[in-house]
């Protein structure tokens, strides 16, 4: 792993870093020398390690949970190349969301190009960053929605170095094999108004995680429209099982 | 309103009271003279002020919130005289849920009986309790479950003090009236294997509210196993709203 340049503001270091060909951000509090829990987090469809939602929430789990925070992007996302396939399929997607259609076959589609080796990749990542001596090799929490959840669901349910997740917006039926393997607890995202994912599927992907420990959080609105408060939630979610 | 003769423990007191026929307890601070908020609690069905829910939260809710919390015994309930037809619904209530019967057009019958005098004796229970100095004429938030969420639903939508609401375990359809006028932030709760209420019909409940922010929490499990975790939310909850 190749560390960039990095900067650091408002209590929180931020360093970019290069594993092979994968670009990624680890967030770590100012002055934080020892080891501490590691939260990954997986960015949605369309965006990269570096989406406003990414960056906000990876803030304050290093500023006020004490944790190391690690996003990359995704294959075919944010600095990684392209892929003629991806690109149309994701065009054909867009093109859809903005007419209205539905879009759950397309959304498996991309999901099924990037699920191999984003999970993989992810694995690689968490044995590079835990070498760092600020990061160390403590428990491991996952932070993703939407795409994020879709692959999310393949890594918690294969890395038992995480301990704890955080999910949702998402309800693709193809999911439900690897939510019945996920075992660590779980609080699971839902927009009761989700124009992208029907509530009926989504309450079912709930439904089938295998976790003993899972708690669902539904919250009115769309797709977008996440409430700040549920970040709170998430910072505690973490602090109770992994601090 | 009577004032009976109080106990202080672990950073609380435990005050109870008369207001006319009504029997109740208030849980201040200790050593805490100038006014705050008040949570008033409703207890479930079969329950009375001082059951072990209602005394662990509304202990939390004073000790780490600084709250003022009061609950009283429901008519028919705990330390308040009998009634012949409510008791003979109650029993059938008790012989149904032992047998694994079908217990919803009991469970409105029992509230249609108390709803009420219920919203009317909470209505002069704030009314009374805001008049001591350790309380004070503040923001007002109700927490009830099951019973304590039936009748919180009507006291909720008839009372404009109330600021903030956790309610849930309770999917009756003759709610869903009452839960339209709710226009205050809710939390509200759903067991996922609820063996007293239909999934559906507690989700079609939560989607009945009124309320612009609400949220939905739902966690495995039984009526009666809701999980310790949930109280700290609730107590965030009311620190936010309220505080």
């Amino acid at each position: 792993m190749r560390l960039l340049s990095g900067t650091s503001w408002d209590g929180v270091v931020e360093q970019p870093f290069m594993l092979d060909e994968i670009p990624g951000v680890l967030w770590t509090p100012e002055g934080g020398l020892g080891p501490r829990p590691l939260i990954l987090m997986g960015h949605g469809g369309g965006e990269d390690k570096r989406a406003p939602g990414i960056v906000a929430r990876a803030r304050r789990f290093a500023a006020e949970g004490g944790f190391a925070v690690a996003a990359v992007d995704v294959p075919y996302h944010g600095e990684r190349p392209t892929d003629g396939e991806f690109d149309r399929l994701a065009s054909e997607y867009r093109a859809r969301v903005a007419a209205g259609a539905d879009t759950a076959a397309l959304d498996t589609a991309l999901y099924t190009l990037v699920v191999g080796p984003t999970v993989a990749e992810w694995q690689a990542v968490v044995t590079a960053v835990q070498r760092l001596d600020r990061v160390g090799g403590g428990p491991v929490g996952y932070w993703g929605v939407s795409l994020g959840c879709a692959l999310g669901m393949a890594f918690v349910a294969a890395e038992p170095r995480v301990r704890a997740a955080v999910l949702g917006l998402q309800g693709a039926p193809v999911l439900a094999g690897a939510a019945a393997h996920v075992t660590v607890p779980v609080q699971f995202l839902v927009q009761w108004d989700d124009e992208l994912m029907p509530r009926a599927q989504s309450l079912a992907l709930f439904d089938a995680l295998g976790s003993a420990e899972k708690t669902l959080h539904a919250h009115p609105g769309g797709h977008g429209d996440l409430p700040r408060f549920e970040m709170d939630d998430s910072l505690r979610f973490f602090s109770r099982h992994l601090g």
